[in-house]
């Protein structure tokens, strides 16, 4: 008995450790939800209150992402949620735009935000630690100016089948003409986004606008030249408030930066 | 050796039990997250994207909770998910709060809307399957007139802290003044209620006017009178837009129904 003992002793051993392991690995899935609560561990229920105060506009004015919340935004704009969010939210506004007989007139409007609702910005910010880094001018200029933003490909979906369908489709965004035009339209040629009505973006009459004053004047010159503007898609509140803002509005994610 | 062998073998038959049984509890973690993507399993993540898209306010309309999501919003509203969530934005309501002003004219309004806002009906929809169900007016009703709906402790809070600094608390809801007039005060005082301006809620007159309408007709009249309405908190898309709707509006979580 003596000898199995012996024998038996680096096994429990083994055994000891690989619970350990084990253990260890459990409590260290940082974002495990604790067992049967459904809840997020600390950080992380914080963080997801923190996004869902975002999103439904709660959260306001905030000028960079709570510091705790680097590795939850960092997942969840590149682990697959923030995609299936947009995914779900395409598909809302796609169930909308069925109901909606396009005239032939030509005047049935779509407006669309460019940043982070037609091509990405993830890139740039996985850099700038998502946005717990403060907002960088420049460094957000030399990277706009590369032309390299990806489409977002659910939205570059909708896109498609709004212009399929007859919408006329008006980009409209805060960036600058003079400075970021020609590198826009070729990121967005280059990316799909081909044959939309127009693309808006800032002129110098308009430096100082905040976003929603700019594209609250935009609209309603379009709704004046007589465009129905049946939709507005942004990832920001400021893209969807203020004045003319269209049938319906959808808030694309964005808990990376905020545009007053 | 071979009596080794025979000593090892319901060893290895333990070892291989063990890793099956941690292996298939680790899959059958309903909500745990992916290894490393911070992404929750499947159906938990379309739960998280359909309540996201409720809260800001692009699901819209939706008569009941998808069936799927049964477990992932039992477990929001009472696995302290939903709590958090409360407090976060009860907090960024004190911050705003805090940089008010308050006069001593006695106009300085604050509006809130009643269930699941004030106080909770949570207990009611767990017998609702948390809003799998389909709406059941009788049964509200019922439970209703009982008026043991308790309150929601963030939001007492902030009611108390409002009251206390000098605002005139005026709680709007679409229950009927005829049915629920009585009950409601009760229900409100027994819970802390106390010390508000106005219980204002649907008179005969009111009946069949959609939510939006009641309450902007209800604000727009305040705003007569000469009150400046600094916030107006709700559960439902409805009690924040419209007219007169306040200078900041915050939305608190509710997956479990949507009012038109």
């Amino acid at each position: 008995m003596i000898y199995i003992r012996a024998m038996m002793q680096p096994i429990k051993e083994i055994l000891v450790l690989l619970f350990l392991a084990i253990f260890s690995k459990a409590t260290g899935l940082k974002y495990a939800y604790s067992r049967g609560s459904g809840v997020p561990s600390d950080g992380a229920s914080y963080c997801l209150s923190w996004r869902l105060g975002v999103e439904a506009n709660n959260v306001r004015a905030w000028r960079t992402v709570p510091t705790q919340c680097l590795r939850y935004v960092e997942n969840y704009m590149i682990g697959g949620q923030y995609d299936r969010d947009v995914e779900l939210i395409v598909e809302q506004i796609l169930s909308y735009v069925s109901d909606i007989v396009v005239s032939s007139g030509g005047l049935d409007a779509w407006i669309l935000d460019v940043d982070d609702t037609c091509i990405s910005n993830v890139f740039y910010y996985r850099g700038k630690r998502f946005g717990c880094d403060p907002y960088d001018p420049a460094g957000f200029k030399s990277w706009a100016l590369k032309g390299g933003c990806p489409a977002i490909p659910a939205v570059l979906g909708l896109y498609r089948q709004l212009v399929d369908r007859g919408f006329r489709v008006i980009l409209l965004t805060g960036r600058d003409e003079e400075t970021f035009g020609q590198v826009t339209r070729d990121n967005l040629h280059n990316q799909g986004f081909t044959g939309y009505e127009r693309l808006i973006m800032r002129s110098a009459g308009d430096h100082g606008k905040n976003a929603v004053s700019f594209k609250s004047e935009i609209r309603k010159q379009l709704m004046e030249e007589g465009y129905r503007i049946w939709g507005n898609v942004g990832d920001q509140w400021s893209d969807l408030l203020g004045d003319c803002i269209g049938n319906r509005t959808f808030k694309l994610p964005n808990p990376m930066y905020f545009v007053p």
